[in-house]
């Protein structure tokens, strides 16, 4: 992505100092236009450039966003809802200038219905800290995205991770929502009951729309008994094609894995020199099983038997919690260790997804484009969704290679979108993927326009994201 | 509900003939204004009353569609879609007249992605038309809403039903949806990668939205192997209490059931005279497990377990597929026979859903309710969502049994809400529970009614369902 041109600040400097009058007048010592700190808001883990806010803000409660929205709301200034700061497309830049609302002082889990297997958390709950939390009642948060996220970021860019291709992406695992809308009004979009026919599905639309039609406060999410046992192994294979063709067989067959991702030989080499492991440098496959002993011994059978034929050998185990956790770890580690591969580089994020059958293709032309273009790029994938991820080092400082990575990243986004998939399996639009929304939706990016100024006129809700208004 | 006053038609005889005309035009011998023809259409298998629509038309394809949307959007015409007639609130009358647009014949289904477990379809196909279809396939499609149901109207209504808890309802099946929009424009709303982050999740909305805001003419939906293992059984319990935390349990210990469905003694006393069986005349559940063999069985006997712990004997299995037939057949029958509980009476079908850990008290209160009431109503339900109906048996004749039926219905709702439940698990609003959205979503109706009018502004597509506009 070529360096975007600096924010274009919505309102004029005196504008924009009435209003961040009046929130810090509201706020105190929980409002900040120090440099640092606005420095810190204008940027996540994306290549994108940082484009810091005017100021930044810490709510404590739906209350507070309330006053801070309608504050924006009176005097026109943008708002940039943020979390974490682990999303990858440039989500929390302020591309009008504007107001950061750094929700992570909302951090309370505000209500464990074990019976239920639900929760009720505020968006700055980050998912480590819900599932330490829930340790002793025997359940879990099952969605993983890697980084240690915030469920309000994670709920905002419809993320999913390792755990999805057994138990759904956020999408599936939210139950309802608090949302504070453009005008400060504040709204509920479903009770707690599993399903409902109760009119349109509001939980849905606001799920993944980036904070571009409201501010998320309250989040009710869905938790799993923590299976009876669960297994992890890796596996490695000669090809490529061999390693993928497992997991569509897998997919197929119907086996209920809890994660099944692929790593190529780069990505292996990367992990072994970041994580001091000694992975085999082998394509290879690192799959977990959740269940009962005798299912997860069944599963494990059945796949075992599905990568010998596709050319797996070497499975290793582990089964200690230890074990398993060092394993994810390494996975989770990926992408710094590409960033490690290159010093002063950085790394620009894939993130296609395909239906399955296409899965193998896709992967194959794929890698020898990145053979041809002459990248260092290694791959890994949610494979069992069809979802996989280049991490392209780049140096930023050269333009050849820039312009390099741009193309060869745009030429992924088109045969994906060739297979029947999509530009963007879990990171989500943000900046960096709009210019593929109308390659990839067509016409109906314009029923999408129509709800965002349906529900915010003033286009006040992270402006310059998912569209180019 | 008391019988409504009659349709309020839009526009004035002469400006619907000249529509009338122009879609005749169009059609020829698929365009019908026959008494006949309209009554059937205007209604379906609620209790609301029924309000044919002044024409029905019969496309073959989405570019026929369009031509009629566009139609009817020249002369301010109501388009009112319709697909098997099985809705249960009312949702194909025409209120404010208008057109039916009766999908039945685009009953194409247009490509099986075995690999990929989905099939594209058209809105005319019924779900026990595609299950047979696929059967080759060694794949099937599990949602079930009992009545054979056409895939469009479950789509519109968010349905689900027995498989529910553990195949999810119609919102966690449908991956992508072409929608002609009130202005007759079309849209794809997804690709058919398995997930995507790329912008609003227009499918779910989509997804119960009841007609209202554009007319789906083609659907992907999601599919599943047949499992190695089936197994079906039966189980009595002396109480109603007994029966309900069973299957709490259940739910909780995670185990992962296909079916579990309650049934209360005055049903399977009215289902034992209707379809000839001899069910003994208590609570009882109907279970099903999928699964492997090994799976199956391990299933089985932990919820044999449970059930014992809460008073739970006399399993039946049923595990040759005639037998499951058999039993999930004359569970699908039960709404007829409470029908034929009463000769000349209608039934009132409630359908309210909360929260598992309140589903004894809620189903218990009821029953309360019912006996004090002195009503005649079984229970059914897919109790491992939460969700249960009772069909009460009215005489529609008589004004005051009526109001009786409706005060039960209403105390009903406002209780399942109190728990943190919905009016509506599966049936949608219609007409039926119109009065009752604002009571469960609050201020978030408003947000509903701004997306219609943005994507609806006259108001053409199925005009006072959901809302009262």
């Amino acid at each position: 992505m070529a360096p975007v041109a600096a924010a274009q600040p919505r309102l004029t400097p005196a504008a924009t100092q009435a209003a961040l009058d009046a929130l810090k007048q509201l706020l105190g010592d929980r409002f900040s236009a120090a440099q640092v700190v606005r420095d810190q808001h204008g940027r996540d883990e994306s290549w994108a450039m940082p484009l810091p806010p005017d100021a930044v803000v810490f709510p404590h409660s739906t209350e507070e966003v309330v006053e801070v929205v309608k504050i924006c709301a009176a005097h026109g200034l943008p708002i940039i809802p943020y979390g974490a700061g682990t999303s990858l497309e440039g989500h929390v830049t302020a591309v009008q200038g504007g107001v950061s609302i750094d929700l992570m002082q909302m951090n309370r889990i505000l209500q464990v219905n074990a019976e239920d297997l639900d929760v009720v958390v505020q968006p700055g709950v980050r998912r480590k800290q819900l599932n330490e939390y829930l340790r002793d009642t025997g359940l879990f948060f099952p969605i993983d995205p890697g980084a240690d996220a915030s469920i309000g970021g994670m709920v905002s860019t419809r993320a999913s991770g390792t755990n999805a291709v057994r138990y759904g992406t956020m999408r599936e695992n939210v139950l309802a929502l608090t949302v504070v809308m453009a005008d400060g009004r504040v709204i509920r979009t479903s009770k707690r009951a599993k399903k409902s026919a109760a009119g349109y599905d509001l939980t849905r639309l606001y799920i993944g729309s980036e904070g571009t039609l409201g501010i998320i406060t309250e989040i009710t999410v869905k938790l799993y008994g923590i299976p009876e046992a669960m297994a992890a192994a890796t596996c490695s294979f000669a090809s490529l094609e061999g390693a993928v063709n497992s997991v569509i067989q897998t997919i197929q067959a119907g086996i209920p894995v809890a994660r099944i991702e692929l790593l190529d030989d780069v990505q292996a080499r990367a992990i072994n020199e970041y994580s001091k492991l000694s992975l085999p440098v082998q394509n290879m496959l690192m799959l977990e099983f959740h269940g009962s002993e005798a299912g997860v011994a069944e599963q494990a059978e059945m796949v075992q038997a599905i990568a010998s034929e596709h050319g797996g050998e070497g499975f290793q185990w582990a089964t200690k919690a230890e074990d398993r956790a060092k394993m994810w770890e390494a996975r989770h580690a990926a992408a710094y260790a590409c960033k490690a591969l290159r010093k002063g580089c950085e790394i620009m994020a894939t993130d296609v997804c395909v239906p399955i059958s296409r899965l193998t293709e896709c992967i194959l032309e794929t890698k020898d484009d990145v053979v041809k273009t002459g990248l260092t790029a290694p791959l890994v994938g949610h494979v069992g969704d069809g979802n996989f991820h280049l991490s392209v080092v780049v140096d930023r400082s050269n333009p050849q290679e820039v312009a390099t990575v741009e193309e060869f990243s745009e030429r992924l986004v088109h045969r994906a979108l060739r297979m029947e998939g999509t530009c963007t399996g879990e990171h989500g639009i943000g900046r960096g993927k709009m210019k593929y929304l109308t390659a990839e939706h067509g016409e109906a990016v314009a029923v999408m326009r129509a709800i965002k100024k349906a529900l915010d006129p003033d286009n006040l809700m992270n402006p310059g994201k998912i569209f180019s208004i």
